[in-house]
């Protein structure tokens, strides 16, 4: 892979120290902006515009590594520091005392802010500094209300007219291009104005948020998953039985995190798994989830009878020494719920869940995940690898949605989390899969109330069935839906799905609409810097600022390349019209006249408002 | 345009006789299903499948029509058979009365069933003519409550366990795949069981809905715009000052309407405007819009000062009698909003818009449209032209959504709406534009109550900024949200938008994107007949029916496309596998395995039910 093809025009990556722990270099991608100029000919300058940044050091143009060294153990020095550690026969760390385990949970329960905890608070701040430098102490929140309860109270037009001063200047308008409203409750969720790490320990102490960093990856750089934060999303590689090598597979990493995967699955299932994700997690900075049942089938040639409780844990084991951050376990299957499946149209479709539910009715026993849960939750505690409570049963079509099956799981993924928890472990729960939208909200609430608030981690939700080779669409309406109520983290889904493995191609389309859908979101529950980057892209769209515009976009190369199929000179990138309407004609080239006009009357006290 | 490319694999277009009106022959197409084949090898009928289809005569493989004949007068007989339309001077019909205007509303309210509204009322069926004949005098409706709001009284599967009988025979499963949650309130509409002509009428009497069909442009098939129906989508056409010539406007027709637009909206800027009008009503077998004051401006040469009532009116007319189905006149504008729009993020955006805007600015007079209301409305009548009251001061960026100025014109589209009622015209009011997802249902709620339900007709609401090159998935994000609450059309935006001129991909990705953000707001809004395609499809994906699966997609093209390029052999098409996994290990051919074994134990009476 070209590194061009990895490089964001018009910015570059830059580094932000830590208050708590000075030491801390928060990366952020900031892009730069060219002055706006006016009809009259002035011109004013705009500020670089921060934006979250999945890339690591692989977005730096300065960084110099190989994916043969591996990434540099950014967080090496952090781990060592807690003493809390000893080194396995192997080389590897894991917990010298499981009484106090080396688990993000553990520190944020004993009031411990840990370096990773300030890196989060500032990355979510999304380079707002000097507000975040002022406010480290504060703690705001909001109310938890339903998440389109906004703005009902708005009188009409015809009634504000009425009131005395009514004047165009007496609104509240956005001169300023702040957030709209402000002062509006948002969705079911608690989003404070800044991000604290003091916050950030209390969600994760909650239970509502975790950071998924295993002792044994420390190239990682901290991310948060939590309703209250900025909506992540997981883009899912691996080579299957059919195709690809190691890689490969490490291209399709430093892709999907280029366009701004936030964790990334391996769900290898082929030959060479082991070493595969070796050089995945030795290259990644974001973290790793994999689903363990997988290699374990592997180690059994696929045969589901083989499967045993001590093949699986050698297996979780190998992967939590590794430096696997997450994993997806299906412990809440119970036996009881199989028959449920039988009459579905659609079955058990995830495949974690069918290798269980298989193994229970060949063994007429129940799920042996279940019944060695401590063991799990303990082996996880060890490394602070975080659980990731599987969903076997999700539904796999519109007509399977919410029903018991489902549900049932859900209720028992629920009491799992309590007990996880318990052993100090990070927990987040796997949801659907297809669900029309209007029990979206059901689904999400139930799993709010009955998992005590643990983070969502949803695939899709797909909203219908009858789109195969758009379903990264159909998954990201339900996603967008399901984000804005509460789910912390969206399983990407590809164009591909249903039909074919994903190439380049189909993870840049993946990834990016799962982008939008997050955002989509983030702006939807009130996030507080989300709305800098729209307001930044608007601004630059209406000044006719199109390398701005193209720079601040998701996807900046595929804005540039469909401007320049219509106008491919270069100097329409500095005209004011765009090939909409054409040079003669452009709507926002007559309101900027508009507004010029509007100015120039209002400087001569004779403006158009006073005339109406 | 090769016709392969508009023809869909596997089906046919049929059509339905009418019982008011046995004459009609409604068009459908059915798609063909192949058996179902079990593993221990008998086999199962899956009846076809009918799906609503938009092609008109140009989807009949029978057809031999050319583009220079035009499309056959389907509606000729019906027109003339009312006996209240006379001919002018050139040919064209017009009103013989406008005491009685030729409207659908006009007979809606006389409490006469149309031809028409049969049409639409099989239409809306989606091909279940069993039932639609046997309730044919039925009249059933459902209650009005929020969108979000179904199934919060599920109780806990552990609690529904706990239950004397219980087992999963017990619930409420589908094996008929019929709709999960029949009895369940939804989304602030009234959905019946099965469309009847006399609902059509009271919908159409009540303005709940429109059914835009000029007397002169009888090549049209009925179709019909309101939250209690199917949600339709539209697509632009149009050549621009920088491209394209008729030829191409008729084939885009041709294509959009191949892929499921529902209207076409032709806003032609450039040359031949009229001229190139002509060429797609007679080929059109949807109905046509515009935006007239984009033709009176290119009469005045782009001069906006020149413009004037009459040159509108005249131009009005003339589309008119050419047989536009509806047009979109920025008539709610009034000149005391414009001010509020100078400090806007982005001011005005809508090109219609801002010309008014600006001609208001120069002559420092109110909108000639709002002066001249009820002038419009008298020669829409005469026609039966239905109205589209256009959203001048719709937001063009999240920072905009629901300012004062965009709910002040709201307000005003509600006064004009009452008064084209008065007047017997159809009238729908058009809608935003960027709006984030929370302030969706706000903007919903209000067009519903400002405009007296009012059927609601909006340009995505795109549900972010960031994203140009994604434009179409952005505003399918906000259009499934607000469809769901009860918006009757989206306009589809393309992937080009805000950066250049769609070309055919980005029509058929467009068109394709907006289907499936409709078809989940329908699914969402508890259409009694939207499910049974995804029921259909999510079957034949379960069974491994791959050809099946294909056909029965909004894209069967691309679904073999994408399914080939991993596995391109034709084996594979039948092979009880698919790519994800590969042949050794499949979640859904596990799950069968499953479900013949649960079968076999339930008929020895020793099922793993009754073990657990």
């Amino acid at each position: 892979m070209k590194d061009d093809a990895l490089r964001y025009p018009g910015s570059r990556r830059i580094y932000v120290a830590g208050t708590i722990h000075p030491e801390l270099k928060v990366a952020m991608r900031e892009v730069e902006q060219h002055d706006s100029v006016f009809p009259d000919g002035s011109t004013e300058k705009n500020a670089p515009v921060r934006i979250y940044d999945c890339s690591g050091p692989w977005g730096d143009a300065d960084y110099r590594g190989t994916v043969e060294q591996g990434l540099p153990a950014l967080r090496a020095a952090w781990i060592a520091a807690r003493k809390d550690v000893e080194k396995d026969a192997d080389g590897s760390l894991k917990a010298a005392d499981l009484a106090h385990p080396p688990t993000q949970r553990e520190y944020a329960l004993r009031g411990i802010i840990t370096p990773e905890m300030e890196y989060v608070a500032i990355r979510e701040n999304l380079g707002r500094m000097q507000a975040y430098q002022s406010v480290c102490d504060a703690f705001s929140q909001q109310s938890l209300c339903p998440a389109d309860e906004v703005g009902t109270g708005m009188p009409r037009p015809s009634e504000l007219e009425k009131q005395p001063g009514f004047s165009p200047e007496s609104m509240t308008l956005r001169a300023d291009l702040a957030y709209q409203h402000p002062a509006e409750p948002r969705p079911g969720n608690r989003i404070p104005a800044f991000y604290t790490p003091e916050f950030v320990r209390q969600e994760i102490a909650a239970g509502r948020a975790l950071i998924p960093a295993n002792i044994n990856h420390p190239e990682a750089e901290p991310m948060i998953i939590g309703r209250n934060f900025l909506c992540k999303i997981n883009a899912n590689i691996g080579n299957s039985a059919i195709s690809s090598g190691i890689e490969e597979e490490v291209e399709k990493l430093r892709w999907a995190i280029h366009w701004g995967s936030d964790t990334v699955m391996d769900l290898s299932t082929g030959k060479d798994i082991h070493k595969t994700r070796e050089w995945i997690l030795r290259n990644s900075p974001v973290p790793i989830g994999t689903v363990p049942i997988y290699q374990a089938l592997e180690k059994c040639s696929g045969r589901v009878e083989h499967l045993s409780w001590p093949i699986f844990r050698d297996t979780l084991i190998e992967q939590a020494k590794q430096g696997v951050d997450y994993v997806t376990v299906h412990a809440a299957l119970l036996q009881r719920f199989v028959p449920h499946t039988a009459r579905r149209a659609t079955g058990v479709v995830s495949r974690g869940g069918s290798i269980i539910a298989k193994w229970m009715m060949l063994h007429q026993e129940e799920n042996f995940l279940y019944t060695h849960w401590d063991e799990v939750c303990d082996i996880l505690a060890t490394y602070d690898v975080a659980i990731s409570i599987g969903d076997g049963l999700r539904p796999g079509s519109i007509a399977d949605a919410n029903d018991f099956a489902q549900l049932a799981e859900l209720e028992v993924q629920g009491e799992l989390t309590r007990r996880a928890w318990d052993k100090g472990v990070q927990v987040m729960n796997e949801g659907p899969g297809h669900v029309p939208l209007h029990l979206v909200p059901e689904n999400m609430r139930k799993q709010l109330e009955w998992c005590y608030e643990a983070p969502f981690y949803t695939l899709g939700p797909l909203a219908t069935d009858i789109a195969p080779g758009y379903d990264h669409i159909t998954g990201a309406l339900g996603g967008a839906q399901i984000a804005q109520r509460g789910c912390a983290m969206l399983c990407y889904v590809t164009r591909k799905e249903h039909l074919g493995l994903p190439d380049r191609e189909d993870v840049r389309e993946g990834v990016v609409t799962y982008k939008i859908a997050a955002h989509a979101a983030d702006l939807a529950k009130g996030h507080p810097g989300a709305q800098l980057r729209d307001n930044a892209l608007a601004k630059a769209r209406f000044e006719f600022r199109w390398e701005d515009q193209f720079n601040l976009s998701l996807d900046p190369h595929r804005a540039r390349e469909y401007h320049d199929i219509t106008l491919p000179h270069a100097n329409a990138k500095s005209a004011h019209f765009c090939s909409m309407c054409g040079p003669d004609f452009c709507a926002m080239k007559l309101t900027q006249e508009i507004r010029a006009r509007e100015n120039a009357e209002k400087t001569s006290n004779s403006g158009l408002a006073e005339k109406c």
